[in-house]
């Protein structure tokens, strides 16, 4: 719907054609963008990785919102008709503030679909959230399930060489098993243990079986990439913004675009999206050029 | 010796007992800060951790220059009378542009003195380097050990997972002899393998027992931050520079400035410097408002 930051409407159907923003910190928000390509296959996406400036988690309120504006001025530049923050820290500090810049177009970040997916698939209300160490100390997940389900005993922890992991590549076998038993046997051994973990760092599904293997079985894993998948393809469903073109038709099903390093994003994309991506295909972006 | 960016020179006396700065990207300096506490104890340190803005190793050559300007002029407006540079990324790319700017301060990096003492450490010219992604593929020890010992034949390798395991103090035990053992086994277990380890990372040091272990007694370890304190202790004492002061007389011995996440920064540098620091001693400052 949006062509430039004016808010210009323009015909319906040309809206409907125009890819999807996703906007990341870095590569995390891959996972994202590989469940959005499962549940909407039709869709073009407009990736944006912020490379030069990752981590965000570790960077404070003001910094993160004025990062987070100047991304979504790029891709709303270009042209996009929705746009996805895959990526939890932003999604917890700066939506509200992407949601009063950009009024007309519909925002939806990680934290509340991860959230509701999250209580809905506890029976017992004991969750446990595994997330970096900025999300967990932000609260966003925190928050987001108490306000959704007010009986639930949430235990939040921070598992950063969980992302160290995923970025390297070692995702399966006896090293991610033991990190992760050294994170999460202690809450998991428990009287009353967790019935449900939710993944709160877009990094984390790449580790997704590994995790399985050590929760055991009965634990349910719930994957905000996904849920934040199926969010948007309801929303863009009720409001007909679905585009109705299919296959080769509708171009580059997604254009690559990151802040630094084209190289090493290429490489840690192939980890993220199970397919390889050629450097020379991800464009260089100077961000700080663009209107914050 | 440098009291303002205008070079102006002070009296001597006054000039021996200003602080060393120590300069890096964040809290791996600290290992250097430690090593050059060991070797100069009557020396008060200004310690400048660029956190809002780590890590350097994936950013480009430029934004390292400026951002490393934009440290140095911190500390040298505070008054320091030499300069080191405790972050590999930063003395690979900015020490020339840091000794142009500032041609009266002696400046020192981390390569320059583990690359020779790694040299100086091997019988066989075998040397392994492990470093961030950053440091291996700029290449910087490669070139300093080449250039002084040309029959060196160097492996370099890129162990982004150390650097997460001492910032999480999981510094000993099966969990990081795994993963070591996973980096280093190739190289090690060849033929003829490296009788030197070079440790390329200021993170490093910190999980230096567990390396031995892995690698075995007979590899000799090297490490950049005590080569480091060694080669600026030379350097002072040479030049009549070392403090005449003693104990408290000096008044407090490391001021600890940070760019960002102070609760952060004094958690993990007690990992680091093996002694705690509260959150309250450590300076917020804005080093984006700094010139460059």
């Amino acid at each position: 719907m949006l062509k430039s930051d004016s808010n210009k409407t323009v015909g319906v159907d040309h809206q409907n054609e125009l890819p999807i923003g996703v906007f990341d910190s870095g590569v995390g928000g891959l996972t994202v963008l590989r469940a959005l390509q499962h549940h909407l296959p039709n869709e073009r996406y407009l990736y944006l990785g912020d490379t030069a400036r990752l981590p965000y988690g570790t960077k404070s309120a003001d910094t993160i919102v004025r990062y987070s504006l100047q991304a979504a001025s790029v891709l709303v530049r270009r042209g996009i008709k929705c746009l996805v923050i895959a990526c939890n820290t932003a999604s917890a500090t700066a939506l509200e503030a992407l949601r009063e810049r950009y009024p007309a177009l519909p925002i939806i970040g990680v934290v509340q679909p991860g959230a509701q997916a999250g209580c809905e698939a506890s029976a017992t209300g004991r969750i446990a959230v595994v997330a970096t160490e900025g999300t967990v100390r932000g609260g966003a997940y925190q928050y987001a399930i108490a306000a959704i389900r007010p009986d639930a005993r949430i235990e939040a922890m921070a598992c950063p060489l969980f992302v160290s992991l995923a970025e390297e590549g070692w995702t399966s076998g006896p090293i991610v098993e033991a990190i992760a038993h050294r994170y999460l046997d202690t809450v998991f051994s428990a009287p009353q243990p967790p019935d449900t973990l939710l993944l709160g760092c877009t990094h984390f599904p790449v580790i997704r079986q590994a995790l399985q293997k050590v929760v055991g079985p009965e634990v349910t894993i719930v994957d905000s990439a996904q849920t934040t998948a199926v969010a948007l393809s309801s929303l863009l469903t009720s409001m007909g913004w679905l585009s109705k073109q299919e296959g080769q038709s509708r171009g580059v099903a997604v254009r690559f675009m990151a802040t630094d390093g084209r190289e090493r994003f290429a490489r840690v994309a192939a980890y993220f999206l199970e397919r390889s991506i050629p450097a020379d295909s991800v464009e260089l972006i100077d961000i700080a050029l663009a209107e914050g």
